[in-house]
């Protein structure tokens, strides 16, 4: 009998410590730029937890402060680089203030559509250039989330030539604000609640938000009737990143489920977006019919493509890293978007008649 | 002693049964369309395969078959349905014989391109449509990767009209087949290994594969310099089939770690074929600087969707499931192209002098 339970005694201590390693459970915090309830966006977030969830049996747990709870929306980047938070679910041009390099993996003006610079990122070097950019402050970062071709904005008057660019007041941030300088726009920042009134008002009179799907909720149809098509963010892709510490705290499977779960969740908000772009754009006609879609004339294409060139060609003569960055993309984009135009553009343009 | 020995072996009985539940290894057996080390598409299945087993911890394991070896390439949807395999990777088209509604699920002539493929799947009514013609089979089906845009084929001649197509010799499978025939082309079907030298002999004018990244290995190019851009398939999905009592088998942790491996995998072969199409086309213009890209004329396209129409509705006519899915993707197409045309189609169009 002594013999048999100090078997079952020593059986007993090495499944319980076995228990204990496959059961373990981790909780991982998140901050989002993004308020509470926020649609897409936020949506992502719990997406991607409710697969990590369910693919760990309950074992990796990743919970969600909103920015109402954080007070810190673009702050995300120091959040989880400090430690105080494990992730974060954010868009990397809002830190270009600290890492200026790290713009060029949301979106680049008259860059790469959503599939190509998934492509880039992949099979390209995107991941690895994005990581050169994170390494050195501890991070990892990860594509979360795309929102497909941006619109280039709602305008209360129709934009025929350059001149009728000239001094109208816009809201459009970050790297396209600097580009609608150039051309002489008077480029205001005014927080999201203010906006529509401030179009209604007249304090602006164009404002560029994101695409329909976004865009309904703002209202901006009721008031400004012509909306362009976009060149300053083909695909904009918001990111996931992750305290470097908390991810090698981690067993390689609940690695291997929150890496594969991160990446299902920003291709899902690509294709729901693609979805909610639909809807949204078909109910804005229906509901408001003299709603118009316009494209810019090619003066004006060709005068923020020059822009863009221009401020592009400072940063690569800045930085170093900002030239391999620039000059990877470029050369992806080369390549990829040929094919890009004899498969979908070449059939699109083939039924565009319907 | 003896209380502290029954609550060791309890202990013991107790965390035994935990243990072999948390442990139990299931292993699925998977035939695949595919030859051994088939590019892309193969690729997809081994990539789904590596996620679930490094998810799962080595919980889920996937033997894959490939057509050498259960020697029934077009016979997948029969081994999975009697049980001689879990899961298959094949195109649901190719059952058509079998199960006509099948074939709406790949792509359809003058259909969705990929992203808003993938958005009629998962957020409107594609995969309850898809269940609803699987389900009497007992089998579960899920996307499986998309191929991108396909081409039109490869052209020894030039085709200026209707004239040009009437009589010449043709290899394109399925539907688009049907319909070239309806324009007075001869289809052929050839094996894939003859195509090559048919086409050097001129047994056949003119063939269609799949895209430039698969194409590339089959060398139609160094013969016929016409690449013609595509109608037939604008988002080829193949898929995931999975036998409905394996699946019922799993518990709910490696249902959802399969799940989302295989959706993940659907996805990455979207993008892996992208970047592939764009390396080959540029090398193949590279290799060979007469090779040409064309888009048939507005004649030969609207005599082509005339074909296609008129085939679509004497599907619908015949059968009750398929008029409701040609419906809904008629319906979802109207809706979400829009979308398309304002955003990636013309912002391709705007920067297409580049």
């Amino acid at each position: 009998m002594t013999h048999l339970f100090r078997m079952a005694a020593f059986a007993l201590l090495f499944s319980v410590s076995s228990l204990s390693l496959a059961e373990d459970t981790f909780t991982l915090r998140l901050a989002q730029t993004w308020g509470p309830n926020s649609p897409i966006l936020g949506e992502t977030v719990e997406h991607m937890a409710e697969m990590a969830d369910t693919m760990s049996g309950g074992r990796l747990q990743i919970q969600i402060d909103a920015s109402n709870k954080h007070k810190a929306p673009f702050g995300i980047f120091d959040l989880v680089r400090n430690g105080q938070y494990d992730m974060g679910h954010t868009a990397s041009y809002y830190y270009k203030g600290t890492i200026p390099n790290a713009m060029f993996f949301t979106t680049v003006p008259f860059g790469m559509i959503a599939p190509e610079q998934y492509a880039w990122f992949y099979y390209g070097d995107g991941m690895e250039l994005m990581q050169k950019v994170y390494e050195p402050y501890g991070l990892l970062s990860f594509p979360g989330g795309n929102t497909g071709n941006q619109m280039g904005g709602w305008f209360r008057e129709e934009i025929n030539s350059l001149d009728d660019l000239k001094g109208i007041k816009m809201r459009t941030p970050g790297f396209a604000g600097e580009v609608m300088s150039e051309l002489g726009v008077a480029v205001t920042n005014i927080p999201p609640g203010e906006l529509y009134s401030a179009l209604e008002r007249g304090t602006i009179d164009a404002v560029e938000w994101v695409g329909p799907a976004l865009d309904f909720n703002m209202g901006f149809h009721q008031i400004a009737k012509y909306y362009y098509s976009g060149w300053q963010e083909p695909g904009a892709e918001v990111q996931f990143l992750v305290n470097q510490k908390t991810w090698n705290s981690l067993p390689g499977d609940l690695q291997e489920i929150l890496r594969v779960a991160m990446r299902t969740a920003a291709y899902d908000m690509y294709i729901q977006s693609t979805h909610e772009s639909g809807v949204a754009w078909d109910r804005m006609k229906e509901d408001y019919p003299d709603v118009t879609h316009k494209t810019f004339p090619p003066e004006v294409i060709e005068a923020l493509r020059d822009a863009t060139d221009k401020l592009l060609k400072e940063a690569a003569e800045k930085d170093e890293l900002a030239k391999e960055i620039i000059s990877s993309q470029r050369e992806y984009l080369r390549q990829v978007r040929q094919w890009t135009n004899i498969s979908d553009k070449a059939y699109l343009d083939s039924v565009a008649g319907e």
